[in-house]
Order: structure tokens, then C-alpha cells, then sequence
């Protein structure tokens, strides 16, 4: 006999929606794999009168998500409401239930992750959570899992779709920030506000998530050090081409002497990187590790039917562990471990200055780098006169020294701006 | 308290050494992790007096594997001696003894998958083989767990790292099919007898398990057709690269209506597909689902430390559901499913063909290809007069059809020699 397990399903917008249709299409799959048979029997919605793309049986609809969160008669919760209230409560008010929970919750998490890891223990439920990072890409389960005897030393992520749409157009296509912003919008990849995307707000909360999960550490998204790509020109494009880079908005969560560092920042990835080859509103994870060397998982970060097939995984797992009266893997105790400051890190730094075109200006600047101790790895000089602007690309520094350069270079009679600084992905630590 | 679970090992070469260093290096980390602690009681080698490079307490070195895999003072036993025998018999003893088993050989599972399976079941016992297909790359735990509710139609991928090497130096640095294999063998990539790798023996043995995971179906390596890379010419390797392609030796597992496909051959991959940029002796998995979309995986798919990293991540979850006193994932019941024949696959065919340079031959020869109703999507000719050369890429064609055309072409007056029939990713159904 198959066993039914009991969902209860708060949302029903893009994601909802697709896991219902999945659900529904895939029953017979779900159960031959799994063997128990899913059932959707409560859906909380805003509005349940309003037009919706899928079938529900009658009085499965309420408006009161409440009531779904404790109802006995449901044995899985799954939130997709997003946001950070009411999904909370409801949230923690199922696991106090002893229900488990799936949920697809970045922000969430990144901001009470560890309110919610606790009262799951509490509870002796699962707490599952793929989806919320990286869409439809197999990431959290690979690192708790397959990875749990792994010392991973780093994780680099271009975990938002809408940014790589934009300056992938900005690459290939000559695109303008705001014409590929414009296109982004159009497409349905960007919000009639971009902000959350375009400032990194969005990549931050995912970063938190990784670092915590990746260091088992209490990483928020507050504690991420965060860069947007408001202020990438086509000029930077055209010179990381020109020298073998293409830029990327990255997150990366890295552990170094215990310390853990999670930072999201455009960057400049060597063209031979894996990583310089996720194009569109792909997403990628970089994982490095010290027994596993380097590994990447590569797929679509968003839409509906990737992240409805997610926390599809996530649920079936948790309707297992019902059955079964057991728990899936937890995360175990999150440490806390001190946060490494963004000056303490260390990375090339590609920077570029609108100078004077006149004798000794490059001995005038790199004077300053070397007071800095930030030595030059390769310069270059672009146009004459009014326009010259030079190009350094440095060897590894740190980015207090770095900062400091920039600083007093800024000062220089020589100097008529400063153009773009930008790390560069390899010659970290 | 901790609990203790007892390992015994069966093996101590690359693989098992770098995993008894990684438990030791580790275990606090493992401990943190999973509340498990691993001990390693029991090492079965073949030698038991040769130098190695780990530290084993005394007398946990035996010569005895039967004795290992029937100690009741060991709790899960990891098997990587390789081959079908004695690996098939120990694991059925322990397994029956009711100890889970972590394996990484493929041929084993390849060949005898369904009667391990079947004893794990019967036992009650997990059965888990992260590393027997693509080395350190999550991808068995991922098929099985996070993608569970996604119908996946198919699976591509790059698990053979040698012939990954040669090609990849067949297109980078120009060298010749021999030559890149003897780079291979003296960087330790390639056997002294390359066969296993380069007639496609190897990628056939980790399709068949690819093709029995994600389809749930009952897969043998003898169901795999396959065919190697030792007819891959530098003129191949050129006319891809002018084409747009880049040529790969593919393991392919797909479901269609019903049956299921597994096959190994060379195949031109578009420049522009995430496969393609798998250099060197990476490997890669790149799988596509109804709902999830496309997703690759990367990484090493071979060597101590890749591999070690994969079993130990299944032996920390089998040994987590010892304690528990749980079972694993299971990987369902492996249904009997028609294999599909490869002459009913299609596929786009690139074909070249030594042709005698005068007229009416290229209308010859399209009448053939028209006969047979393989359509033409481009044609060039190389070269004139002896070296005469016609180069086809056709629209999807079955397997029979092109065969047949080949055939036929084959007994023209104006067609030399028939260069090369290669199967091109992109235009399958």
C-alpha cells in the first residue's frame, strides 16, 4: 500500500502553481520512486477568487494560511509565499506543529535562518531548503551531502539570473547598463524596480545561505560585504576582454583561519574559467575543496519549473522521512565564527584611471602603489591627451592596501578620475 | 556522546588511501557534521607488507577480505579493489551480513548492479556508489534525491577523463591521436593499455548506471552501443572547429516513449554548449528535465582525492542511518524497460566523404542522402582534384537511414573513401 502524505501549500503564484502541475503530472513517477503518493490538501492564496492556472479539488483554496499551518489533517508544509512576514510565522508556527517544511525562502533564511534551523531541531522535523538558492540547480543537498566530508575552502556563485542577463548583453550584444537592464525587463527577467538585483541585495542573501551552509556558520545577510553592477561601464567590458576577462556579479563565501568571508562584487573571471562561461540568466556554483579540487553545477536559477522541481526534491524527501518517522540530514549546529572583514581580504584588483598625458604620470602612480605595497602585475595605456587612461592589473594585495592606494591616487594633480576598480577571480589566496 | 561506526575497507591503493588520510585529516569536521565518528577497524589488502603512505593502527591490516566483510565489529564496508571478482562476492556477503556497503566500481555495478541492489533491499542495508560514475562530482545523490519528482528525458555526459585529455589536445595543441594519447599515458591519465578508455569501455560501464538511476530501469554495460575515439582524425577535429563544434566522446542515456537508449560515440558538440568547454580530463554531466530545465555538473571524475571525497560523503550518510538505524534513499525497484535499438535513435550526422573532383558529383551523391530521406542542412567541399572532400552535416536523421545512405554512397564510382560519420548534439528529438 502506498502511503498519502498530506501537503499543505502556502502560495500558489509562478512557483505554487508549477509544483501543482508537477505534482499532478508526475504522481505516478513520484510515488514509483519514492513510494508515497503526494497529496495537495490545503492551498493558502491572497485572493482565491482569483484566475488560477491549475486544478484543485473543491475547498482545497483558503485565504487562511493560518489555519493550513496547524491543521492537523497536513503532514508537510511548503512556503512559497516569499518575503520575510508572514512566511516567519506561519513558517515556524508549522514546525512547532511538527510539521516539516520546504521552503524556497532566501531572504528568509539569510536574515532568521537560524531561528528556523532551531526550531526544527526542536521539533525533530526537516527544514528543507534547495530552492532558495540557485533555482533549479542540485546545491544545498550536494553540500550537506555528498560534500559532508569535505573541507571546502571556498564557494564563488553567479546566483542571480537577471545580473548575468545584463552584463552577458553587455558583452555580446554592446549593450548599454540601461538598454541591457531595459531588455531584462522586457523579458521578464528584472522588476519593474531592478534595485534588488542591480545592487546585489538578492545575490547577498544567497550568499549568507551558502557561507552558512558551506562553513556550518551563523553567516546573515547583513554580515555579506556587497557591491551591485550600477557602476559597470561598457569601457570595463571592453578592457576585460581585451585582457582575457569577463565580468561577472559574483558571490563568494570562502573560510580562512577559521574566519568565514561572504561577499558579493562584480568581478573579473579569466576567460578559461568555468565560470566565464555561464551565459544569459544562467546560474552557476564554483565549489572548491580540498580532497574534490573544483567542481560547478550549472543550471537555471529561477522560474517556475525550475524551482517548483526543487522543492519538489525537497518535499518528497520530507514526505519520506514522515513515512518513515525519521529525519533527513539536518544542518547541524550552525558555529559562530568571526566574520573576516572585507579589508582583510586579499584578490588582484584590475584599476582603471583617466590621467594626464604627460611625462612621469606612470612613475608618479605606481610610486603610490609601491608606497602601498600593492605591485603591478601589467599596465596599459588607452588613447592620447584628454582621453588617456591607464589600465593596471595588480599582483594579489589586500584590500585595506588596495583602498589606501586608491585613496592618495585619487589626490594626485595627475589624476582626473578614477575609473572602475575591480577584483580579479584567481589570484586569490 | 558520539557514536563509533566501524568501517572496514576493502582496498588500500590511490583511492583508498586518500580516503583513510581524508578520515583522519577530517574527522573532527565529519564528527561536527554528522554526530558520527568513523573508524577505520579493519583494511583488507592484497599485500599486506608493502610501504604505503597512511597510518593504520596495529592489526587493522589484513590480507583476510572475507574475514572483513563478515567481522560483526564492522559496521559499513567500502570496496574499492575494482573489477567484478572478489568485489562482487564481498559485497554480497556483507551486504547479507546486514552491513551497508559504499562502492566506487562501476564494472561491478554495471554488470551486476541489479543483483546488489536486490541484496541491499533484501538486507535492509544501504548500497550507495557516488563514485563509481563521474568521480567527485555529486551526481548519483542529486539523480536520485534533489531531481526525484523531475521527469528527465535525458542525460549527456563527459565521464571519461582520458579521452577527454586526448581530444582536448587533439583540438588545443594539434597533436595526433597517438601522440595525445602518449601525452596521456606519461601524465598518468591513460593506461599503458589505453583500450578501456579510448574504444569507450569505461564511459559504456558508467552510461549503462547513469541510464539505470535515471530512468529506473534495468541497464546493463552489453546494452550500451558503443563506439570509441580511435577513429578521430586531426581532419575531424578541424572541420568541427570550422563548423562550430568541438568533438566529445559522449556517454548518452535518454527515454523515449517509453524505452530507454544508452549509448557512447564521439559526437560534435555546438561551441556554444555548456559540454563544450569541458577541457582536459575534467569530466561533466549535463542533464535535461521537463521541468527543471538543463543542468550541468562539474568536475573530476577521477584520482584519489575526487574519489575518496565522493565515498566518503556516502559512507557518512550510510553511516549516520546505522546509528539512526534508518535506511538511505533506496533506489526504487529498477523496472524491465525496452531498450531502444540504435537505429531508431536520430540524430544530425556531420559526414565526410574523399570524393573524385569532377561534375555531377555533389548531385550524385545529395541524390543518395535524397533516396534515403536524410536531408541536407550545409555542404563544403575541401580541397580539389585527388584531395577532393565533401563535408555533410544533415537535418536529424534515424540511425537506419543515414546507415543505410552511407551504404549506398559507399559503392559510388565518384565516392574515394568515406572519411568520417559523426553524430553532431543539438538537432536529437
Amino acid at each position: 500500500m502506498t502511503d498519502v502524505v498530506r501537503v499543505g501549500l502556502l502560495g500558489c503564484g509562478n512557483v505554487g502553481a508549477a509544483l501543482v502541475r508537477l505534482l499532478d503530472s508526475n504522481a505516478d513517477l513520484i510515488t514509483q520512486r519514492s513510494g508515497v503518493r503526494l497529496d495537495v490538501t490545503r492551498v493558502a492564496v491572497h485572493n482565491v477568487a482569483k484566475e488560477r492556472d491549475v486544478v484543485l479539488a473543491p475547498g482545497v483554496l483558503t485565504n487562511d494560511a493560518d489555519a493550513v499551518v496547524s491543521d492537523p489533517a497536513v503532514d508537510v508544509v511548503v512556503e512559497v509565499i516569499g518575503g520575510v512576514e508572514p512566511a516567519r510565522r506561519l513558517i515556524l508556527t508549522a514546525l512547532k506543529s511538527g510539521k516539516s517544511v520546504v521552503t524556497a525562502n532566501k531572504e528568509l533564511l539569510a536574515n532568521f535562518g537560524e531561528e528556523l534551523f532551531d526550531a526544527a531541531e526542536t521539533a525533530g522535523v526537516d527544514l528543507l531548503f534547495e530552492a532558495s538558492v540557485a533555482g533549479g540547480i542540485p546545491l544545498m543537498r550536494p553540500l550537506r551531502e555528498s560534500l559532508a566530508g569535505e573541507r571546502i575552502t571556498r564557494v564563488m556563485g553567479i546566483v542571480n539570473g537577471t545580473t548575468n542577463y545584463v552584463l552577458t548583453q553587455m558583452t555580446e550584444a554592446g549593450s548599454s547598463f540601461s538598454e541591457a537592464v531595459a531588455e531584462a525587463q522586457d523579458l521578464g527577467y528584472a522588476e519593474r524596480d531592478p534595485t534588488a538585483d542591480v545592487e546585489g541585495l538578492d545575490a547577498a542573501s544567497k550568499a549568507a545561505i551558502i557561507a552558512s551552509i558551506a562553513f556550518g556558520a551563523r553567516i546573515v545577510a547583513g554580515d555579506v560585504y556587497r557591491e551591485g553592477i550600477t557602476k559597470i561601464s561598457a569601457d570595463d567590458i571592453a578592457a576585460a576582454k581585451e585582457l582575457g576577462y569577463v565580468v561577472k556579479l559574483l558571490a563568494v563565501a570562502e573560510e580562512h583561519d577559521g574566519a568565514v568571508g561572504a561577499r558579493v562584487h562584480p568581478a573579473m573571471v579569466p576567460i578559461d574559467h568555468p565560470l566565464a562561461s555561464v551565459r544569459g540568466s544562467y546560474n552557476a556554483v564554483f565549489i572548491e575543496g580540498e580532497a574534490v579540487g573544483q567542481l560547478m553545477m550549472l543550471g537555471r536559477g529561477a522560474g517556475g519549473g525550475p524551482t517548483a522541481s526543487a522543492v519538489l526534491g525537497d518535499l518528497i524527501d520530507a514526505a519520506k522521512n514522515v513515512r518513515a518517522g525519521a529525519r533527513g540530514a539536518t544542518i547541524g549546529d550552525l558555529v559562530r565564527k568571526p566574520i573576516r572583514p572585507i579589508d582583510e581580504t586579499a584578490s588582484q584588483f584590475y584599476v582603471s584611471l583617466d590621467v594626464a598625458d604627460q611625462p612621469g604620470v606612470l612613475a608618479t602612480i605606481a610610486g603610490v602603489f609601491g608606497n602601498h605595497e600593492v605591485s603591478i602585475q601589467s599596465m596599459q595605456q588607452k588613447g592620447q591627451g584628454e582621453g588617456a587612461r591607464l589600465i593596471f592589473v595588480t599582483h594579489l594585495a589586500r584590500e585595506a592596501a588596495l583602498t589606501a592606494t586608491i585613496h592618495e591616487v585619487r589626490e594626485l594633480d595627475v589624476v582626473v578620475r578614477i575609473g572602475s576598480v575591480l577584483r580579479v577571480v584567481g589570484g586569490e589566496e
